[in-house]
């Protein structure tokens, strides 16, 4: 432990009692998340109950130049949590209560430690919920500092449209609040989406306030096979043009269908499949459903399955939702590796196409792709053995080149992941020498020090 | 005219030629815009005709710390163009280039002079629209500066939602894009939305990638009548939640209605007046309005008028239409004043009745409501004898309490004008000293010297 970190020890001790501790076997699982990176654990980890608690800490790590790192769910996925420099862990899962909620408003206020399960379980007889869904139960403050996406991105947008407002702590100590809980605004700099997507670097998100959604009236969802990955994202495009509301669409390729049929003893066509889902009136989702249907088959698509029975609905989903399960079945003892790229619509289907072919040369061992199609965001999952140094070779070098190739697409090095440790050098790479100064610079006016999870999204200078 | 300035006019007359001017009448042009503040002329004018120029002009101006103003179409609301300190206008209209327009990808990327209806004839045989409608023909540069929105927000989002990226001149000169076309991207923070609504503070747009949606199969309008704002209001509150689709819902008040009546010689009942538009299918928009009509009614709407033929429709909405005009004719001679808050729905009846009875109260002249209903924006216009220091007093007392009261119910000063030169004191009552000062400590990273816009939405230090 650094000295400066051993200064301020007592005084987090008075703080918050036995809610800071140095116990190795809990600093070491705050120090990893759910990706590649190396498990690096903080100095202590602290389990803040309220806002101004944040800021008390804030405020003691900032006199001593001591580095801070937020910590939601740990279900991050590239390092963001890697504690790279000892110091501080604050945990917000203890800061889980919901504040508010407003059926006129269709917004809530909750603590940065609610998770996207716990605040939709509790709304649920509201009429409301909170779309977002990237998969694992994360935290909505984590979900925000990564501005995390998912499934339902296409119809409902990122978490930069679903916060209306943040509640900061700023390395210094001071609280503030980004916005209003107006709808929208012209007032002064955007400090919402400044923090949304800031990964801590910038300060401690405390509290949330949310847009929420009406339930529609009506969900049915659809499924259908192509025999090849381009014409599934010609239908996605030309169903896009044509204003047909999707509310999900995701596409499975045939290597992650056959992973699924292995794992679930299921026995879908080992076909790239849509699986879409609708979201509006009874009669909307049916007419919306139908016209897709037509594109599709026009496009070459086959064995339409389409229900709005709700269990038949969950069945016809389960093969997406066992995706993550069966990919990691596939090739036991391995760790899966997801890269994140996303692109124009337009470049898609040559991205992934290039970048099949790549892999089919060079990488012997089980991969497979899923995609958030109707975003351009997609991620193929490579089987690593975690001990073999050729593996990890293999995977960086065509991941490198992945990105290189979505970047001059006029595309992104991650649509949903963030930059964390893993993808500091290619941030230069997508925003040039001027732009990274740029968030340098603004790094460097909020947090003078360095202390707010040093040593991510930036390069050492 | 400074001496820094002159010092550089004739470098800026070497780089544009003919297209810098200190010409008087067209520096007092670029001075004023539509808003309420008096004119404040620049020292010269440039014509740019490519970012590259900008950047030129802007590294000339950083040497000498000569101020900066970014020039569109003149039709900001709150004194954004106005030359406070002098210094350099750049005029963007003739950068009015559209540069590539994506089918596939629903994207298009302009010059920032491109007004916005010369985008939406551009696109008219695309199948695909712009849908920002502030009402005036703004170029697009001016609209991503004070974050725009209108009629159609409640549907489309304001400018935050719609760009996918910027290029922008920095103070410095450099040049940089501020995302890449991505339709959605967790890398790095997100410069795009830190220069939407910084009113020429931080640099200058030059370019703007923009998201474009498809124009929908039907488009159907609709109007009613209420005996009572608030149960206009109760209304949308409730078609909102039970997810029913508007693509438009303004409401005018009887005032409102009563000049319309006047100015354009029509017999309109004088009661608060809902007018809707719905995009969808033509089974779609026929069941949307269907259910809407069902719910207004339920809270006391009346004269329900619907249509789906499209010079009905615009028959229909004239009367919208004419509500800037009409209201100006209601006192010839006088300037048409308007406020801009805008607060959560739940309060919106509350602040649109208090400050109406406010105003009846104090204000002996005109005055009247339009309302971007379903974002809870509203404004209250004035008609004010421009001579006249009483009227100019008992405006700026009776504004002031709204903005308090707006903000007080967790509203914003600025829905959608910005801050400008009119709303500087207030950024400090909505955010607070931590947040303004963290807003004015990234303006200083950015821009050191001081030179964009100078004078605009912070107080004097």
């Amino acid at each position: 432990m650094s000295s400066a970190c051993s200064r301020i020890l007592d005084e987090l001790n008075e703080l918050l009692g036995g809610r800071c501790t140095t116990n190795t076997s809990i600093c070491a699982q705050h120090g990893k998340d759910e990706s590649r990176h190396p498990e690096m654990p903080p100095d202590a980890v602290c389990f803040a109950h309220s806002a101004e608690e944040v800021a008390t800490i804030l405020r003691l790590c900032h006199r001593e130049s001591v580095p801070v790192i937020p910590f939601g769910t740990g279900t991050n996925m590239e390092g963001q949590v890697c504690a790279v420099e000892g110091g501080v862990c604050i945990d917000m899962s203890e800061m889980n209560a919901i504040t508010r909620v407003s059926q006129n408003d269709m917004d809530c206020t909750v603590q940065a430690g609610v998770t996207r399960k716990q605040l939709n379980e509790y709304l649920r007889d509201s009429g409301l919920f909170f779309p977002i869904d990237p998969g694992a139960d994360a935290s909505i403050g984590g979900m925000a500092s990564t501005n995390a996406s998912g499934t339902t991105t296409v119809a409902y947008g990122s978490m930069k449209e679903n916060v209306l407002a943040l509640r900061v702590a700023l390395p210094g100590g001071e609280l503030i609040h980004t916005a209003s809980r107006a709808r929208k605004s012209s007032a002064g700099y955007d400090l919402t989406r400044l923090f949304i997507g800031s990964e801590g670097t910038l300060g401690v998100i405390t509290d949330i306030t949310l847009r929420l959604h009406g339930r529609a009236e009506a969900i049915s969802a659809a499924r259908i096979c192509f025999s090849d990955i381009a014409n599934a994202i010609d239908t996605v495009i030309l169903a896009m043009q044509c204003g047909i509301g999707l509310a999900r669409i995701e596409l499975l390729d045939k290597n992650q269908m056959a992973a699924i049929n292995r794992y679930s003893k299921s026995d879908y066509r080992e076909l790239p499949t849509l699986f879409l889902e609708f979201h509006g009136s009874r009669s909307g989702v049916k007419e919306q459903a139908a016209l897709f249907s037509d594109i599709a088959v026009d496009c070459g698509g086959s064995e339409w399955t389409w229900t709005a029975n709700e269990s038949e609905r969950k069945q016809m989903w389960s093969a997406r939702h066992a995706a993550a399960f069966a990919a990691r079945a596939a090739r036991p003892g391995c760790v899966a590796v997801a890269t994140d790229v996303c692109v124009p619509l337009s470049r898609l289907a040559e991205c992934i196409a290039v970048t099949r072919k790549e892999i089919e040369v060079e990488w012997k061992w089980p991969f497979m792709l899923t995609a958030h199609i109707g975003d351009g965001n997609f991620h193929y999952v490579f089987l690593i053995d975690p001990e073999s140094e050729q593996e990890w070779a293999v995977f960086h070098s065509l991941y490198e080149r992945l990105i290189d190739r979505a970047i001059g697409m006029s595309g992104t090095c991650t649509g949903e992941h963030g930059i964390g440790l893993g993808k500091k050098k290619y941030l230069l790479k997508e925003f040039g020498g001027a732009g990274t100064e740029l968030m340098r610079s603004i790094k460097s006016a909020i947090d003078p020090r360095n202390i707010m999870n040093p040593g991510k999204v930036f390069e050492d200078a």
